[in-house]
């Protein structure tokens, strides 16, 4: 069976219901755009898990998200979304792109989290807008930038008292929001969270514990994530 | 005498008034970050009177500048301020960085006029910057940045205004801004106005009249300020 879409970590696939999808998480990892690619067993299926458990905390904590059920280790069904073309980025302490183009040494906490958006192309390498790019490029209404900021701010202060409780630090983390497609169309929470999506840092020893252990070449990239999924299925217990 | 500090495009001299500061306008002409450099005779001449033209006509329209009077052909009288480490650009046609990171045609028109804060940080290049960002790197409080948004927009439409009747399309502009150093600190204009820092299309003939002549090497960079004084001061009067 033909995907409806395969994207570089995760393949959609239609199903009987037009208002649900089939996610399929892949074992592949990219970084830098894609320029950086490789294949990691297990990926997908830790993906999936992670991703699964936190949409249920979430969920719990009153955070609606596309989520609808676990098919297996390394699918998911969810709500068929418009994706709002823009990623919503939150971050706690500096690092990443952030570090960078602003020169702030990584791991400078912020006093407040900084909320950004990106626009969501590859093509043009995700670049950083604000609300009257989103507004002209006929992404989000300020009214739906206003939303996606507060929504993302909540999301944040819920993971990061999860994790905190999983003895990891929530350094930044991306996330998508889609719109339904019932007559009363709502924004939700869609996509993934995975240690794809959120620099994640031991509390204790200051590891690295996400895709950066890829990117920055660390080693140890799936024992970082199987460490990840053991502890967030140990504190949602 | 040593200027107190020198720029690209100006060098700022003390004064006996530790409240007054002296603004040369140089010849120099840079882009890129600048990459790109070179001298065009009576550059100095043409931007000192063409930011003098352009600041009596925003005093008068009730816009507070750092201006306090001409001394000659290229020094200007300014007030001292603590000039905040953030361009304020304005953006009603898509051109320059917008279209190129956001893959929009050069030309295309905004609805409404775009706003957008980049760090003031040659090293850096300049780097979008949105209000969080500007919070956290102590650039400009969230009320700063909505003042100063509020600000550039009113400059925006008096200025979209006084260029039409000069027969000139106000693409784009970067303004800065900064802080008297009052018991009562206000937030001022500061630095320039000029083909340097605004993008000015001839209405008639789409023909560029701004630092693009220098930057995409159009030739006639010049005759195009001098046709863009003549049209300022034939408008102030
Ligand atoms: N509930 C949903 N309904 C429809 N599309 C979704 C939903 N959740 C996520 N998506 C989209 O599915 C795709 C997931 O694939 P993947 O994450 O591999 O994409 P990607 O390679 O990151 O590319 P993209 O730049 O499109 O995100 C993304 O385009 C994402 O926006
Ligand atoms: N009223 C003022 N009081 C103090 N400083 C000012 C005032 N107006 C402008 N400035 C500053 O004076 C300098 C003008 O020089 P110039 O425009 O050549 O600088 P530049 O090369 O563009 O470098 P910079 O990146 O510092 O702007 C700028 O740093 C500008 O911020
Ligand atoms: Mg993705
Ligand atoms: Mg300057």
């Amino acid at each position: 069976m033909e995907p409806l879409y395969e994207g570089k970590a995760k393949r959609l696939y239609t199903t009987d219901d037009p208002n649900v999808l089939r996610m399929e998480y892949k074992d592949e990892a990219t970084a830098f755009n894609a320029e950086k690619k490789a294949e990691f067993e297990n990926k997908g299926r830790l993906n999936t898990a992670i991703t699964l458990a936190m949409y249920r905390m979430l969920e719990a904590k009153g955070v609606e998200t596309h989520l609808l059920e676990s098919i297996d280790d390394t699918n998911l069904l969810v709500k068929n979304v418009d994706i709002l073309m823009v990623e919503v980025i939150v971050r706690n302490v500096a690092a990443g792109s952030f570090s960078k183009r602003l020169g702030v040494k990584e791991g400078t906490p912020f006093n407040q989290p900084i909320v950004e958006f990106s626009y969501k192309s590859d093509e043009l390498g995700d670049p950083l807008i604000n609300d009257d790019y989103a507004r002209e490029m006929g992404l989000a209404t300020p009214e739906e930038c206003a939303e996606l900021k507060s929504k993302a701010l909540i999301i944040n202060d819920v993971m990061i008292e999860f994790f905190q409780h999983a003895g990891l630090k929530l350094v930044d983390f991306k996330v998508e929001f889609g719109r339904t497609k019932d007559a009363d169309a709502k924004i939700v929470l869609a996509d993934e969270i995975s240690p794809d999506t959120c620099r994640l840092w031991d509390i204790e020893t200051g590891k690295k514990m996400d895709k950066d252990r890829f990117r920055q070449d660390l080693g140890g990239v799936m024992e970082a994530y199987e460490e990840v999924l053991k502890r967030v299925e140990a504190t949602v217990k």
